[in-house]
């Protein structure tokens, strides 16, 4: 019994970016995993029992024992530390140089590339429920566009992974579940041509990737059925 | 010969929160850089030169040898790794628990107390320059008021670092760098008893935070002159 690993609780939904990012981490390493669905759209990120848990009423959030966690980065790279003989390093090399330009997407990430879901939630989904947005379109819409040129053109210009030439680290995951986001748009990706090359490259090697987002891909779904009603 | 650092290169601008963390970083630990300013309100930024270096035209960047970084957060993470025989651990525990904790700060920051620094740049500093923000004034200082009070009632509510009960970590020196930022509106921190001790107690253990500021509060006295007139 010593071998095995403590089963982790994931609160997470399906719908949010980094909590899919986090389930279909452990999903590919095989990570036990108890998780608890939070509907955002349900408004249960504000419940006081979810409130108790995690105060900064987001998802994805870690149980591991009684230690709890927070933010999907954090969270991908605790697990990586602690249960490091079941995870190969490739996802987050050791090496310090090679670490360090996976720091660097995964820090890039939040201020730049995150703009597709900000983009997504609040001018397709929250009107779609009846919900007018207060933040700046525009605005919004040019860092997303900016951000894909980047990765299109810099990240992905001269190598396979976002920050590595040999093999996946934490940096493709997190960037291609926040980039499915799009699918509720019918977003072009064609003139991203590096792009679409590596998410069929990611999707090929990790078909746990499709899987994942399969829950995403129903609403996505449903979304379409109501707005060509 | 064999024990001595090599010299860092260190592209920033002190107008910059994450550029001031950095160096005020190196100045604690005394790591040996030399400064090129990259001016992010002449356009620096945007130079053929400074594109060469960082595609991205964003302060801080380093330069290590022929090693290339930006990300503030990832460049502290990388000092600390490839120095570590010169810097105290404290700054970023080895223990795995310790560390995630910090790591999880760290994530949080991006798109949360970063609204200060955005607040303050859009509502202050390109006004005084004769530019109109694009962004929503009020979901932004919605968004740095929200920060203002986790960090006071969550972050800081039980112990008197950021991420540390012992010690001062690199989340403390993120978090105040982007929190003086707003130092150019006169802001009222009395609503934040623990964020007013934690900004006295850091200062008093790290003056280098203080003279780390000094061309940013010059400019300050002079936007605000420059007010009055």
């Amino acid at each position: 019994m010593q071998d095995q690993q403590q089963t982790l609780s994931l609160y997470m939904d399906w719908m949010s970016q980094p909590s899919r990012c986090v389930a279909i981490f452990c999903m590919i390493n095989k990570i036990p995993v108890d998780i608890s669905e939070v509907k955002i759209l349900k408004g249960q990120l504000r419940s006081q029992e979810y409130k108790r848990i995690n105060p900064n009423m987001r998802v994805p959030t870690i149980k591991d024992g009684k230690f709890v966690l927070y933010e999907s980065h954090a969270i991908l790279k605790y697990l990586i530390a602690s249960r490091a003989q079941y995870i190969p390093e490739h996802w987050y090399p050791k090496d310090i140089k090679e670490r360090a330009l996976v720091d660097q997407y995964l820090d890039w990430h939040h201020t730049n590339i995150r703009n597709a879901g900000m983009y997504i939630f609040n001018y397709f989904v929250l009107p779609s429920l009846g919900i007018q947005s207060k933040q700046n379109k525009e605005t919004i819409y040019k860092l997303f566009i900016q951000s894909l040129k980047m990765i299109d053109t810099i990240f992905l210009a001269d190598k396979p992974y976002i920050a590595s030439k040999e093999k996946a680290t934490i940096a493709d995951l997190s960037c291609y579940c926040e980039i499915t986001q799009v699918n509720l748009i019918d977003f072009d990706f064609s003139p991203y041509p590096n792009i679409l090359k590596w998410m069929q490259r990611l999707t090929a090697e990790y078909p746990q990737l499709v899987e994942g987002h399969q829950p995403f891909m129903k609403f996505v779904q449903k979304i379409k059925e109501k707005q060509n009603l």
